[in-house]
């Protein structure tokens, strides 16, 4: 030890828990109850109106600080970008919802009116989000498939398929608004904790998947029917693969052509983003010369290609949702409900940490939940936001969501007036754009090596979730991989490395007794550490592992020392009466044998017996034979004390603190006195609440530190001095 | 301080963890891996073989040793009377299956011939269970309705509905057989840890409610029709009270005589459980007196009471499962083997633990497996145990399954010669004898107030299951129950109270500074107490928490100053261009800052500028403007270090080392120095590998304790003396 070092060094008496609160008096602190929350949320003065007014209308906030002259501009160039790929990315997104391409225009305008009046977010782009538009989709093909009648629901027979699925559409849009809007009043926004970084990556992966197997069809131009349900993602590449020798050609190579040339120059876009003023809008320029080529060429009669078709012109009619569609898909709706917030939610608070503004998650909800709502009157379909478009967004210099008031407003003009434009344009272009975007999303399974490495149970969870989403359905895979998550945080706490602790020579520290070789043990003494919560799922892990640590079962123990006391007292008897009675025969014995069983509850647990039991031999002088049965059958008991190291125990529940009162019971019976230290104060308020203490388990077991415990012990089974580099 | 007491001396260098990995060498332990697990288990020798066959044929274990004199008559005795009690449990219980009684009779017997072989309990009783027979009735009646076309399952048409029944009800058992088999092969008896003492309360309280619902159409002696599914307790109410008025007086009167008799001899026998050689068997003494009341005034023809009718007399053919029941009953059938197995593994363990023998999760539910799979073959169905039948085979001598055998011998009896004397008991006297029965059971409502005052999640687990087993059935309210119980640990473990430290004067102690008077805490020093494990559903807490604790957010405050440098800049550069260049026109103005601007990455967060943040001023010297915006917009920062406590930080995960690092790095990039303390030795080895550690996140960072810590702080930044209790 170089004296260039500082010393630790400490001088105060040794503390056992009620020690030190004699010493310590404890400050009464008040705590605030359930009552005092509800008395101050319902507490109303003019500045909490205020407040209440402003978070309820977050645009009156940064349109007061609105700078009019640096701000607009950015605006205005990122609303028009934002706008192109808003149009883009809605004809192609409604074909993932199994809707006419137009429908796609309605869902960049609609809801982005509402959201510029109540979203928090200044940054994300309100519009179609593929993995919803496909979750949708699976509602929409299920209640309407391609191929087949449709569910049976009133007022069906009157409309075409198209309006059907319109219907379903806008209906699971509406109930998808209310189910945000009612989370959102209940303030239930905290619930987007639960979709960890890991089960988001997992999941939004096997949506890529279904994206790429949803494309297929349009990139190959084939007819294939939209399955829904668990496994049907193997049944449409069956369907796939089936038909692949009638691929059409021209789809397949103008797909091909897109792909390649979109990928080469995104990637340029990504190589020289910082020289390049605007990312190149490579998906415009590409959809405007597959328009010109199609038309010019006459793509749709001369090679049979699907194109998009007459656009609807202007707007159509509100429409009122279906009730009896709410019931067919609400278990799907309320995953939809939940991804399309949590997706937009993230992506938002990644733009609110950058730009150093505060987003709210429950007005979030509302105002997603308002904008659906909304929206679904107008026929546009499940809004949330595409990471793609919001950082197009941003990066172009979006400031606020004026932005997106202007890219709403393209939205509009090719709706009214420029629609026709785009007739022309195949169904395959609109595929390829949407898988070539899909490569971020896809590469996210490069976390699995890197988490293997890392932390085996999020591993778990991210595969889980993955598989289970591509194989079971979205929803169904999403409730998966949430119930494998809250599974692993319940595993992590209930296998512990649980260890017996041994002082470090010369310092109050202790560590685990195989890991150092500086250590000394105190003859008779065991420190074990529990280093997790203790609950109904490892409390008898915990009993097991203590077992195992302390060399026997303490139960055990107690049962065959009562055996032998038995036993003990019977021989004891008989031989008395040998002696004293030598004639006595057989059945008297049997008599005195009786009234020994008929006292013996005196010699039960609370013995008032008392026998050395540490030592080989019981004190009663009794016959030979049963000194051999006694040592032979009795478990030895080479402790005298237990000392349990709680510093890790951050809560007990009823069936942890019941376990653990019997286990405490059942050592201090078998006369190995208990310790427990480093117990956190709210555990021991706890533990004093829930009448843990009594007669034999007193307060006074409670030590502050584990050299405390060690010290008193060694006070009171005083061993040869080891500890000779330290003073104690 | 009295003299008395001990003291605490410890004279020891301060420590980092580095410093003391330097002094205390670590010895390099081999962990056990996975390969050498699977090694140990496929390793193969005589030993492990003839253990493996112990342990699979567990009745070769307590024959050895079995007493013939000893135990014999007390298995004699047990075996007789849980015999009677297992008949009449069988007639009421097979009722409550929605199946003729003798199958009841059926259900004594076969499983219990391959549990004598497999099982590990010596001292349960296998046969039905009112629980599992209430399951299994749910898929019965839904299978087979009473009114109404049963489901559509090939060879169905050629069965009366009565053999319909039976067969759903033998194939449900095959397929719980099967379960059960298949998890005790793959080592999953762990699974019941998952089944906490609160849920099964909650739980089992909802089946004693289900059971009186299901036996008052025979009490009162109606025509209900058996429901199934949501809320199905509802309607069957409904049924039942739109019918009142034809009520069965007889029956009624019947079974309320019943009732107070069973109820008030069974309340003697507790009372006198002492005094009496064994408990009196008022339950058969009542069916013998019913039956021959029934038969003498003929109550079946006279007051058109329900009776058991005609007994199959002995047994019949074995039967082939069918696989389309499998179908329609696959998610229910889950849930009966796993509460079947669960049942009886809980009562097992009580027994096994008051007679010292031990029993294995794994091989029980093999037992049951193979014994469910047995059974349903001979048309028994759904085995398990009753706690009040076991408890009848246990206080009436029996030691091991020859009483269980016995008991199996006269359920034969009365099935191949004794039936026909059964035949006129009334059904309510089955119905009254299970109601008064489930006394236990309902009396468990008591456990909500005692769970309220102590544990408010455990509180809530019990509601919870208990309802939602009511209203939604019990499959579905156990997997709800498992789920919220699930929810509660990560709930617990979700929202700690995070509390600020301080050292208790004159000692090496820390506690919340709120709740003591004499405290110390340094100047421009941080503790801060992390009182649960760090996971991706609190980490973001936690970090609001810490901003909170320290009055900042490290991040705005890096961004502010990022900005604040930046403008500084801006304004320095105008200035000297001011004083130098005095007549420079605005337009060159705007290029020296474009210079300026795009040097800025050299003024970014490694910073090269020094500037003092903590002081009110910067020490560049700029205008007197610049100085308001400054000060006015920076938050001040004043601490120096901030020490976390990291003592009951059980277990990370991914998300929280990502969240963590970020903080860390953005308190040190705000000149706050950070320190960790007491981390558990796990964690770091975890962080290490996880690559935590890097530049500016060093493992000098890490401390063994808080004083450690806190004595390297006061080093570095001296401040005035106060710790003048002790010498430091």
């Amino acid at each position: 030890m170089t004296t260039s070092r500082r010393q630790y060094l400490v001088v105060r008496p040794v503390y056992s828990e009620d020690r030190f609160s004699e010493d310590h008096q404890r400050v009464h602190r008040r705590r605030t109850t359930l009552w005092d929350h509800v008395k101050h949320y319902c507490t109303c003065d003019s500045k909490r109106l205020k407040n209440a007014t402003l978070s309820a209308l977050p645009f009156i906030g940064w349109m007061r600080i609105y700078r009019l002259k640096e701000w607009l501009p950015g605006d205005l160039v990122a609303g028009i970008s934002t706008g192109m790929v808003a149009i883009m990315q809605g004809l192609a997104f409604s074909l993932l919802a199994g809707l006419p391409p137009s429908y796609g225009l309605y869902t960049a305008f609609f809801p982005m009116l509402t959201y510029f009046f109540l979203g928090t977010s200044r940054h994300i782009s309100i519009g179609s989000f593929p993995v919803l538009s496909l979750m949708l989709g699976a509602v929409v093909t299920r209640l309407v498939p391609d191929t087949g009648p449709p569910a049976n629901i009133t007022g069906f027979d009157e409309l075409s398929k198209e309006h059907q699925r319109v219907l379903v559409a806008s209906s699971i849009t509406f109930l998808m608004g209310v189910i945000q809007l009612a989370m959102g009043l209940l303030q239930a926004g905290f619930m987007v904790v639960y979709l960890s970084d890991t089960l988001v990556s997992g999941f939004t992966t096997a949506a890529a998947v279904h994206i790429v197997v949803s494309q297929l069809k349009f990139v190959l131009g084939l007819e294939v029917p939209g399955l829904t349900g668990p496994l049907s993602i193997i049944y449409t590449l069956e369907s796939i693969f089936g038909q692949i020798s009638s691929t059409n050609i021209c789809d397949l190579v103008t797909s091909l052509i897109i792909m390649v040339v979109v990928f080469v120059v995104k990637e340029i876009n990504d190589r020289y983003k910082a020289k390049l003023p605007v990312p190149i809008p490579i998906e415009v320029i590409m959809t405007i010369i597959a328009c010109g080529v199609s038309y010019g060429f006459n793509f749709e009669e001369r090679f049979e290609v699907a194109v998009v078709g007459k656009m609807v012109s202007g707007y159509e009619s509100p429409i009122a949702p279906s009730v009896q569609v709410f019931q067919e898909g609400a278990v799907e709706t309320f995953a939809i409900a939940i991804v399309g917030f949590s997706v937009a939610f993230s992506v938002a608070k990644v733009y609110a940490i950058r730009n150093d503004y505060i987003i709210d998650g429950n007005q979030e909800l509302i105002a997603f939940g308002v904008s659906n709502i909304f929206g679904a009157t107008f026929r546009s379909f499940a809004a949330s936001t595409a990471l793609s478009r919001t950082a197009v967004q941003e990066s172009s210099g979006g400031k606020t969501q004026v932005a997106g008031l202007i890219s709403a407003l393209m939205a509009m003009i090719v709706t009214v007036a420029l629609g026709f434009l785009l007739e022309p344009l195949p169904r395959s272009v609109l595929g390829a754009l949407v898988v070539v975007n899909l490569k971020g999303m896809l590469l996210q399974v490069r976390d699995v090596p890197y988490l293997w490495t890392r932390d085996k149970p999020d591993c778990v969870v991210w595969t889980v979730t993955c598989l289970a989403s591509i194989l079971l359905g979205l929803d169904l895979g999403l409730a998966v991989g949430v119930g494998v998550e809250l599974l692993t945080v319940v595993f992590r706490a209930q296998f512990p490395r649980c260890s017996v602790l041994a002082n470090i020579t010369g310092t109050d520290l202790y560590r685990d007794r195989k890991d150092y070789t500086s250590m000394y043990e105190p003859k008779g003494v065991k420190i074990f550490r529990i280093p997790s919560p203790l609950f109904f799922a490892n409390i008898d892990f915990f009993r097991d592992k203590l077992s195992e640590a302390v060399g026997f079962n303490p139960l055990r123990v107690l049962r065959k020392r009562n055996k032998a006391l038995r036993k003990t007292g019977k021989l004891l008897e008989k031989t008395r009466s040998r002696v004293t009675e030598s004639e006595v025969k057989d059945s008297d014995v049997r008599t005195v044998q009786t009234t020994w069983t008929s006292e013996l509850p005196r010699v039960d647990i609370h013995s008032t017996v008392q026998t050395t039991w540490t030592s080989e031999l019981p004190r009663v002088d009794i016959h030979s034979t049963v000194q051999t049965t006694w040592t032979s059958e009795l478990p030895r008991v080479d402790i005298h004390s237990l000392i349990l190291d709680f510093g890790a125990v951050s809560f007990l529940d009823i069936s942890a603190i019941k376990g653990l009162k019997t286990t405490l019971k059942e050592f201090l019976r078998v006369d190995v006195q208990v310790y427990v230290v480093a117990c956190d104060e709210c555990i021991l308020e706890k533990l004093h609440s829930c009448m843990f203490f009594d007669e034999e388990i007193q307060s006074s077991l409670f030590f502050p530190t584990l050299h405390d415990a060690v010290l008193t012990v060694l006070e009171k089974h005083p061993s040869p001095p080891v500890f000779s580099g330290t003073r104690m």
